[in-house]
Parts: structure tokens; sequence; C-alpha cells
């Protein structure tokens, strides 16, 4: 596989938790990745009340082992390791019914996710849950010796850089805080998006004894190894693009020979960079198609209500006219363009400094979280299949170490989920909405009574768990988080009971 | 605690294990440990038909991972390890009923274990099984960097040596054992007794899609932190003295004192090196007092049919006269060591080297298998309460780092298990023998329908699990194991019922 095309998926993870990052979002600049995808994900960030959210909150560190899985010296290093608290709403430990919902923090910073994720704050009263918000390691204000930078180049450092020693760092802080807080008792639901909801699941199938139960958002748990076909991703993409308008599908399906068409021509570059209005004139055609390719996952991915961005993008492109050159098809694209972007003096910016999210995941994803997004013949971007050799050797060229592909299927599972889970565990909720790409690696059917599979049909990436808006959530929306919320009770009453019962 | 007390407990642990390994015996030449226990605890180990048995067995080893839950450079470096394969009664992949056993081997070397460990070949035939035999990394033939005395002795290697790595090497070798018999279908049993027993039971809650079951033999998972009174385990050894004969325990109660009171004299330890005929002449009470506390809890964890050692050793008590000095009490209790150990030129033999078992084990229990054992006020025992403080300082001053003594609770549960479990995973059985000191430890109520335990009132350490013998197994073990037997069929039957039922 090309390095383009390790690029292009690192770009999906960016955006994964896009939404979850967006009030840090001024910090994104990724190359070639243009900051508009998160601002427009959320209908207006800004408008976002952090100042009476972060009342309630108390931050503190925890001292962290470093390897929870080694007894060597080096291994009883710590590092500081952020949590955040709200204990406003909780009920204490001697009430009859008061949990703790901890928040998995994914990879980014901890900071906008206390902003955007909105179900623990939203139903705290409701449960009188003590809140608790963990970073995970090598983000934000959680990281080993120094800038995450220094971490992440560092070869000895950056191996104690996973999920399992992730989980362990959750299991270690969830016990301070309950011991803390005299709650031994008390039951502790975790909740996490997109990767972090891959560890909230993880998590509850590892940690029974420290979390009842798991909200899992948009975890696409089942995109690892074979388990899921590769163009998985793509074809829900097009799929959005497709039952958002047929011609607009179209449209960006013939753009893509057409743009390698007008570059390939003498100075076609410069009329492409003409044409979409860039900033800097295009120096490679990959950095347009890279960059139409992100704009239409993105879109696609927070396809979010009220406002729907694989719609704003679909209007843009269907109402475009020929341009003065004659050229329909390109026109059409750019008119998504700044339709998606808004009317700006120039597009496709290049970014100045790089992401914690996008240096963090970059190494996540050449270690263990070999996701396998590639692309056939059938979707509307060109095909692009998975090329696990191709992969491996770019990350050993960046890394100096391989990645483990297999790893995550051998210490999560994954294969015949049914089949295993249908009579081991309980307590999860894997939630989805079927316009998420990423829902194409989700658990989409109930595996037993209590492993539970909660989708919407409409729903984008992540959606449940971010901050509710009584004006302009779909009632599709509203009744999802009641359903969540309504099965999360649940194992808490059950919970309660068999406590009281044992004693 | 004193170094005389946490050698006491190496000591037991020592013995989790040594009917399993006694067909190695030879090597185990623990610090004041006399070699006779394992002898004692088979009735002829010779006469066991290790051709026959070995005839089946095929060799491998697997090139495993280092470091499974780190990514840097040095993880990457991998050793040889050693498991064992029978094929000779499997079904083969495509048979409608043909499980894999896997056996866990534990802290020792995996070659004692082929011969004593009967419950796999035993059980071959009847359900056409695969039988897989692992060794424990840092044991036997599977040690990383050289000798096991090497890897022990380096900081940085030593630290691989832990519980965690040990299931995931586990996980990864059955994975490569099913792919390499095309028999990723076939149910995977997992098997083990004492340590090992832990391992299969925590291998089952944690990698679930690898295993379907579990076999915890005499498995003290709640033997960690303040889990398990810290007396538990010599509480049992008194019973099971106090049971056997009222007088018996009474003697060895009183001759503790009588012990110290002699040695406190001028020339005493000369007088009770003549009295317990010992090779070499004592050069410290404790030499003594560990020994016979050694044989106590030996015979009482090994309280094995037909012989019964606390019998044969009850009767050697309670059948000696005074002796020629008229001390009534040390001459019974040396009454005891002579019916226990045979009649021999000398007693308490110094031992030249040390064991792996002993030499691993150590490093374990001073990293993670912190076992609390300790005595209290009402033991036939003197008091000794275990003294964590001192434990970790004993442990910092033989290995630099101290132990991590709630991680496994942390990692694995073990507080409020029936209300974390009775809602939570399947299929494992905890089996104990009441009379073994460590059942104390161990699960002995049903947790939920496919957690359950199963015990013998009169049963020993790991007896279900060691070869059946026709002639002098008691009926209530040839019931256990029929019940052991029965509860696995449901669970493969179950399995290949939604195998097929999914497909």
């Amino acid at each position: 596989m090309s390095s383009k095309c390790l690029f292009q998926w690192f770009l999906f993870f960016f955006f994964f938790f896009i939404l979850l990052t967006s009030a840090t979002s001024k910090k994104f600049n990724i190359p070639r990745l243009s900051p508009i995808g998160p601002r427009i994900s959320l209908e207006d960030p800004e408008s976002l009340s952090e100042s009476s959210l972060s009342d309630d909150l108390e931050t503190y560190f925890y001292n962290q082992t470093l390897d929870h899985f080694n007894y060597n010296p080096e291994s009883y290093n710590t590092f500081q390791q952020r949590y955040v608290i709200s204990s406003k709403y909780w009920g204490g430990s001697n009430s009859k019914y008061a949990p703790i919902f901890v928040y998995f923090g994914a990879e980014a910073p901890l900071d906008g996710d206390l902003y955007i994720v909105g179900f623990l704050s939203d139903n705290a009263i409701k449960f009188k849950a003590l809140l608790v918000y963990i970073e995970h390691r090598f983000y934000g204000k959680s990281i080993p010796f120094g800038s995450q930078e220094e971490a992440v180049k560092n070869a000895s450092v950056r191996g104690y850089f996973n999920s399992a020693q992730a989980l362990a760092d959750y299991a270690e802080i969830i016990l301070h805080v309950k011991k803390t807080f005299d709650a031994e008792n008390s039951p502790v639901i975790v909740i996490g998006g997109s990767y972090g909801g891959m560890l909230a699941s993880w998590f509850r199938l590892k940690y029974p004894h420290i979390a009842l139960g798991a909200l899992a958002s948009s975890a696409p748990i089942l995109y690892f190894d074979d388990i899921t076909p590769q163009d998985g991703y793509y074809s829900l993409v097009t799929k959005d693009y497709k039952e958002a308008s047929e011609s607009c599908y179209q449209t960006i399906q013939k753009s893509w020979p057409e743009i390698d068409q007008l570059a390939s021509q003498p100075n076609g570059l410069a009329i492409l960079s003409k044409k979409f209005k860039t900033c800097k004139p295009l120096t490679d055609v990959d950095e347009l198609k890279d960059y139409l390719d992100t704009m239409y996952s993105g879109a696609a991915q927070y396809n979010k209500p009220p406002k729907y961005p694989v719609t704003v993008v679909c209007n843009g492109i269907d109402g475009s006219n020929t341009d003065s050159d004659g050229n329909d098809t390109l026109s059409k694209i750019f008119g998504g363009v700044v339709a998606y972007r808004g009317n700006r003096t120039c597009y496709i910016n290049s970014p100045t400094n790089v992401s914690e999210t996008s240096v963090g995941w970059r190494w996540q994803t050449c270690s263990e979280m070999v996701i396998p997004i590639g692309r056939g013949n059938d979707t509307m971007f060109p095909p692009d299949p998975f090329d696990l050799n191709a992969y491996v050797q770019d990350c050993k060229a960046s890394y100096g170490v391989p990645p483990r592909p297999r790893w995550v299927t051998t210490y999560y599972g994954g294969h015949s989920i049914k089949l295993i889970l249908q009579r081991f565990g309980s307590n999860i909720i894997f939630s989805n909405g079927l316009r998420d790409p990423y829902s194409s690696g989700g658990v989409l059917a109930n595996i037993s009574d209590t492993i539970v599979a909660v989708y919407t049909s409409e729903g984008s990436h992540c959606l449940d768990i971010l901050q509710a808006n009584k004006t302009t959530d779909p009632e599709w929306l509203v009744a999802q988080r009641n359903t969540e919320i309504n099965i999360i009770d649940q194992w808490i009453n059950k919970y309660y009971d068999d406590l009281h019962n044992q004693q």
C-alpha cells in the first residue's frame, strides 16, 4: 500500500473523534487536511456553555504505573495521568442507587470531550451519578516523559502506548476513585465512543469486577483482521451519498478520472489549483484527491442533524452549474466544497503543525490498531485495496518495528462474536448510527439478552453520547438515548438487588 | 515478617505442584526441604507407565513474543516455548464432536506434568480430544535468554516473567495449534491445577474467544489481598490433623515450645540433632521447625488415598513411646517423621541445589503472586501473622523492586466474586478437596449455573486431575471426576449446537 493510502486512513481515524475534540480543534492541523470538518460537524461549537459545565469539574492526577505487565525496574516508573470528576449530583456511597459513570478518553486530549460528550452530564441528575472522565495515556496532560512528540519519537517510551496498558490504567484509577469516595460497592458504568467505545466494551469483558456495564458508542470492534470486509467503510460512505442524491453520487464517482486526466495534462495542476481556489498551488494531484476523500468521508461519518453534512455537500454539488471552462463535473465538486466549507478566499490550506490525535493515533494504528480499510470496485471512490504487507513495511519504516495486526483479535477476540459471547459476559450496549461508515465494523445485532445492539438508521458517529439538544435532536435520537438509559438503569437496579440479596 | 516466614510460604508453593512434578523430583533440592514429600505423595512414582504415555506425545516449540504488552524494540525479541501434543485420539476438525484439551503448565518444567496429570489422557478417547500441554514461560525448556538461573538473576529479563504474559503466551499457542490443525471451530477446554488452575480460570475469563471452558483444580484464586483470612491455610492443616487424631494434634501443638525450650539449653541443638537423627548437626532451631512445618503441611495438602499421609504421620506420632531420655512429645514427633519418611540412616538432609520451581516461584510471589498466608493463635503451629510490609521489604531487598500485592485483584478480580460473576461469564469448574489447605482460598460454592464448585470432603490438592487408578481410587474421587466430565461434556455439546444453529 502506498504511503498515501496509509495516510488516508489515519485521516479517517482523525475523524473518529473529531467531533468530540472540536473544542480543541484550533490545534488540528494535519498535513493536507483542512480543519473545516470539525467545525461543520457541530452546528456552533462556540455556543457550547463551557463555563456552566466546567463549574462542576475538578481535575486530579493519578500516579500511574508505566508498565502494568512487566516488573523490570523501568516499568516501575510512573507518570501523572489526568482525570476529572464531577460529584455535584452524586447520591453518595450509602445511597440505594448512585452509580459511577466513567468516560474513557480516547485518541485525543480529554479537554474537548468534557464539553462535547454530554451523555454523562445529561444523565447525572437522573442517575445521581458520580462522573469521572479519564484521559488516555500519551494524550493531553497524561504523557510519560515530557511532550507527546518526544514520547512518540522515543522507541522505548512509545512501546508503553497501547490499549492493554490503557485499560489497566483505567482499572487502577477507577479503583482509586472508588476507594477515595468510599464507594467500593457503587456500580461503575464505562462509556466511550469510537476507539474509546472499543475500550469501554473491552473493559467490561476484561474487568467485569470493576465495571458493571459498558456503553460502547460507534465502536468498530469487528473492523480487525478479516472479520469485516475491507471495503465496509467506503461502501457505507458511498451508500450515504447515493441515498442522499443519486446524481451527487454519480458526479463524485466520475470526478476522479476527470481530476486525474486534467492533472496529467501540461499545466494541469495549475488549472486544478485555480478551479479549486487552493490557498497554495497544488504540487501533487493526491493533495486534492485526499482532501475530497476526507471531506466526503468526514461528512458521512458525522452526518449529523439538523444540517446533515452529506446533504449539504450534495446540495452544493447538485446545485452547481457548468463553469466558464465548460467542465461540469469538477465545478459541481467545487460547489460541494464551497457548500461544506462555506465561502472562503481559498481552500485546501496546508496546516502548519500536527495534532496529538494525528501523532498518537498514527503510532497506535502502526502498532496494534491495524484496521484494514480498503476500497474495492463498488464504491464511488477509485479502487484502493488494503495491502497488509505494504502497510506493515510502511509502519516498520516509520517506527523500526512492524505492527502486530493479529494482536487485537488475539487479546480481545472479535471472530464469531455471537457464538463466543451469547453464553459469556453481559451488560454491553453497542450503539451505532447506520449512516456512520464505521458502523460497518460495529456490532449491529443483539448477542444475548444483555449484550445488545442499539442503532438508528439515520444516526452518525458517536451521536448518541454527544450533548443532547432539546431543540434540534430528532425523535429517533431521543428514542435511542432513552433506550440506552433504560437498559443501563436495569443493569444498575439488578446490581443493587443482587448486592442487597447477598447481604 | 521474617525471612523465615517468607521462606515458609515459598515452601508451600513448592508443594503446590509437587505431585505434578514428582517425575522430576530428583531435581528438587530446596534449602532445608527434604525431597521426601513428593515421593510419599505418590504411592509409587516409578510404577507409572511413562513409556506408554510418551508414545503419543510430540514436542514442538513456538516462537513466542517476549512482551505482548509493549511495542518497544526489545519486546519483539522471541523465545522458544515448548508445547507437547497428542493427536492419537483426536476426532479431527470435521468431527461433530472433537474438542481440544489444553493443559496449562505452571511453576515447574512441563516434563513431570505429562506423566502425572491424567485428566487429559484418561479422557482423550471418550472425548476424541486433541491434547495440548503448554509449558509456562521461564520454566523447563521455555526460558528466554539461557538458563532460568540467569534469566531470573537479570532484572530486565525477569520482568517479563508474570501471569498476564503467560496467559497471552497460551492464547498465541492455542490459536497457532488451531490453525495448524485446521481446527478453528473446535472448542478448547483449558485445564490446570493450583497456580495452573488459577491461570485456567483466569484464561476463560480473559480469553473467552479462545477457551470455551476451564477446569481449575485446587486454584486458590481468592487467597489474595484481604479476601481470604490469612490463617485459612494453617487452620485447615490443623483441622486435618485434629480430625485424623486428637492426640496427634495435641502432641504437635505442644511440641513447638518443647523444641524451643530444648534448643535454648546449652548443647540443646546437639541434643535435638541426635533426637531427630539429622544428617548434619542443626545450626538453627528453625531448620527443624521448618522441616516439621513443611512435613505437616505437605502431608495435609497431599493427603491422598490410599495411604493418606496425615494418617501415616499421626499413626507414627500416636504409636511412639517415650524414648530413653524420657521425652515423650519429641520422640512421638520423631516417630511421625520416621513413619512419613521411612526408615533412614538420617533425616533433614540439606539439599545441594535449588529447583526451578523454587527459583521461579520465589520471583513470582515476590512480584505479583502475593498470597498472604499467616498463622493466628488458633492453629497447632506457633503464631506467625503475615506482615505485608516486612514481606515487601524482603522482596525489595532480593530483587530491587517491590511486589505489587494488589495487582492480581486489579487484573483478575476476586472480591465479591459471586456478586461479580453471577451475571457474567460461564463454563468454569472450580474443583477442590476440602482437606487441601489451599481450598481455604478456593471457590467452594456455585457462582452461577455454569460457574460451579465441585468439591469432595476427603480430597487433597489437585487430586481430581491426577491420573486415575481403577484399583485404589475411592468412590468419591471417581464421582467427582465423573461430575466434571459430564459438565465439560455439556459445555461442548451446547457449543456444537450453537455452532450448527448459527450456520
